[in-house]
């Protein structure tokens, strides 16, 4: 299996609803170092998994649609606690419908997954994976 | 699949026994960064695959039973020859052992697994990944 | 020139007044991975710079007082953009305000001077030094 | 499942064909950062993976081959775009041909795959992995 | 003394003359992963060093001249040795300039000092530092 | 300035003596990653700081001597806290000597200083820094 992966980063502000998430509960913040993994079997005709321009740029794109915002302010997550794992999903899903809608290229179509792992920090990780 | 991963590290003295081993067969040490992931297939109520925080205490004491030790003299360990994969997944069970006696929370229960990195140095690591 | 540095983190709201912000005019907010160094020109009587654990505890109480907050709503910070660099001159002048206490020990009194680093993201820091 | 990963890294020059590389078609270079993982279900007598410092010899010597080299010139590689996740996969399967001499010794024969990932940025990375 | 620093990266080819330069003296390449650090006494108007935005613009525009090349070819470079080193004081010389040009704005026109760092692996980097 | 870094590491035993070290006073052990910066105000005839290859060696020599032993019992540490600002008090001060002994090639005695940071773990590290 091959994979590759393109970092880029989100600088975020949120809240938690629920006891279990003490001083995290205030309105605070993150930046968020995002790295994307895409997976297939075996590499397209130009020797590639994906165009690594065009993965950077997708990323950035759906990244676009959350920097520098308060997501508690977001319609999409209203209600929701937007934690680093729910986000990691919600990045993952939103770059498969891009695939699936031909932006990463015609190659991209045989991707076999999608994994994206959000730092939050030296000591804190959150991550989802799933296939295409 | 959703992973969450929190980072901790001990330093520890050991030695081996082994021609294999070298050098490292004199008593010497390590500083082990422990990366420990956990992973579950679907969030829990508050969206989260566990408490970030007591995943992070959790981890501390674990870690503390083995900080700043001679492991040659841990009665535990006698006669085992403590390399790093060994210890990710002495950590690792331990941790499982944690999450079993309820001390992740009620909502641990439903973790699928847990993988433990120990990073030896900036160009070597070891690991263990086991289910729940 | 001796020096010990530690690390710690904090995860922050804020938002920014001035053209020259952009998209950052808006709510967001960031994590802060706080590097703090201590410098000072001879070790002490223990042959080390300042205890490694105090300043641990100590820089960990500092930035206690803006974790999990938005340093918009600060009273200390009103009317004030806080920018990276403005907070790691402030986390520094503050750590300075500790050691004059004497929080770092007796023979903290020696140091010669404090460099604090905020890393916002993988690709942008801030930094502030200072003497004692 | 165990693992232990070793990292090394090669600097070398090669161009890409075809239009998706974009600028990438000219003569450039890159420094791979190369982690090399080792993954077996039990420990060995000794309670490894595989010697750390036979697998780190093996991979420095595979390595060897490709470095300070421009890989257009390499008749290994002639009329292939060496693509960072092509090399993943050259490196983890002349890996696995050494596993298969005996090169990382006997209890080597023991280990389930082989992973490798190549960092060519901050930003950037590709990998393979592997069944032995 | 405040600062910033921004990130950003190359991939170049070249070859070195000089028997000291042992196999680099053959055709290969390297990624610099470019650190920029911009100094001042103290902050503007807007409580900052240099906009963060214009820096990474800047950074980026004085690397594009250098980015996917093989710098043997280069012109300006001809009979030069293109060490890390050198490479480094290229960079901030043209930075400079840049500031004195006004690209970074008016503000930046307080800079005190400029400092360029690139890693050219995970075990070796080159750096230099100048005044503005 | 000019300036080139390159990297190692050692893994030690050691304990501490002083109420000051807390669980550190039992015998315990460290992996020190070991940057050596070389810093010089021109560069020499080959357009370099130092031999980066020749750098890399001497500073293997010099951890050599450290590596893989546990420092309580080498007579050249007797009643000496080991302390990590110490180490690299040591380190960098016989690197000097090797300067000074030509081990570094003639060009290398025009270097201006040496420093030397050991990181003791991703958060924590000690250096020290002198001329030549």
């Amino acid at each position: 299996m091959f994979s590759i992966t393109v970092r880029d980063h989100i600088m975020v502000a949120h809240s938690f609803r629920g006891e279990v998430f003490g001083p995290a509960q205030r309105l605070h913040g993150a930046t968020f170092v995002v790295d994307a993994t895409f997976r297939r079997a075996e590499l397209d005709a130009d020797n590639i998994v994906v165009d690594i321009g065009l993965a950077t740029t997708e990323l950035g794109a759906v990244l676009a649609a959350l920097n520098y915002r308060n997501l508690d302010d977001e319609p999409a997550f209203e209600g929701v606690n937007t934690s680093t794992e729910f986000l990691a999903k919600h990045i993952a899903d939103t770059l498969a419908e891009r695939v699936h809608a031909g932006a990463l290229g015609e190659g991209a179509r045989g991707l076999a997954g999608i994994a994206v792992t959000l730092h939050e920090s030296h000591v804190a990780s959150a991550g989802y994976e799933r296939e295409l």
